[in-house]
């Protein structure tokens, strides 16, 4: 159903791919801003992680570094696959020349994580996609995060887990934050995290009334909601 | 310059022009709603007419139109050279499947468009084009603008100002609201309207140093600051 909707965008309403990565990329950097708010944060807890995966998942999370580093956080990006198609060589050059630093692989070691980032932000994998099919580097990406004490912040779906059934499988991530992109994922019922915010303020009326969405209210030009 | 600025954040930064067109059409839109909050308009200040142009500041204008339809403003559209561009066509169809109303004339009555909208914002010409170069049809717009009643909300420059110059030319529009994209062209100084908005948080802090600009400070999340 994700992927309907996402076709309904696409080609019914000629949304753009870019478009539709910028609006959910600014979107989820502005959730981060309201669940972990720039004046409540030390020096040390505004460095944010974003891991992105190859595919709109992770162009979303590119996005939402560079918006991030404009709301004065300071991101770092790991993206293991760094893939070649345009839309992420785009972002990817966007944020190398506003000065987000890559990471050229993620430490095996939590600790060395954990001591150097405030947060983490999961976009490496959207709905549908099982880790196995995305490649080692992702898979050993999301091992690694796992195993990380400090807090998590989901784009779409938690990575890895299935967009309906949700993350049982013992191995998933447990995000402290939400971001379902458009409208919340089926799984989104088994999050159990601090915070869910809904970010599909541009999905037009007639969308949500023929996917039967239960969306929440946004307020004055708020791009995201809280559920 | 502006000129330059642009052609730096495309090719050196590999923005997209969709992306680009997206990020200030949000923008304009979040700038009418500060000069024209929602809740301090009657029904009928509500409408907006918005005039869109045949080139990218017209596109910014479609933009702005369906993030305005978002913020339940009612708006609705008089594009009168209807370019075939993808850009322009895949964002008026989103315009018009959001039930956004495009006019196939603007009445020379200027009393019908003062009865009938809130406010007009002027997406015509962009800085550098002037109004004998954008054809009959917008030409014809401008004169039948300049002649309104209702608050009017220019984006980027007054159409048919000299980006450089100003307004001087006896008939050039007297917008009320100016809403400057990524940074303001030197006509601004002879803007005397009631709020001018710059709408260029996304404009990367190298590039501001680079063409030296003197952007204000945004706030929070705000991607436009009032000067």
């Amino acid at each position: 159903e994700a992927a309907a909707l996402e076709r309904e965008l696409l080609e019914e309403y000629c949304f753009g791919r870019q478009q539709l990565v910028e609006l959910c990329g600014y979107a989820s950097a502005v959730a981060v801003t309201k669940a972990f708010p720039l004046p409540s944060l030390s020096r040390k807890q505004r460095t944010v992680l974003v891991v992105c995966g190859p595919e709109q998942n992770g162009a979303v999370g590119l996005a939402c570094a560079r918006h991030l580093r404009v709301f004065e956080y300071q991101p770092s990006v790991f993206s293991p696959a760094r893939p070649a198609d345009p839309l992420h060589r785009d972002l990817t050059t966007q944020c190398e020349k506003m000065d987000i630093p890559f990471l050229s692989f993620l430490p095996a070691e939590v600790r060395l994580i954990d001591d150097a980032y405030g947060l983490v932000v999961d976009a490496v994998l959207g709905p549908g996609v099982r880790p196995a099919e995305a490649g080692g580097p992702c898979a050993r990406a999301l091992t690694t995060m796992k195993r990380l004490s400090i807090p998590l912040v989901s784009l779409d779906v938690p990575s890895g887990w299935d967009a309906q059934a949700g993350g049982d499988v013992e191995d998933a991530l447990q995000p402290d934050v939400l971001v379902s992109l458009a409208a919340p994922k089926s799984c989104a019922r088994r999050f159990s995290g601090r915070h869910h915010f809904v970010a599909g303020r541009f999905v037009p009326d007639e969308v949500r009334r023929k996917f039967a969405l239960r969306l929440p209210e946004y307020s004055g030009t708020d791009c995201v909601a809280a559920l």
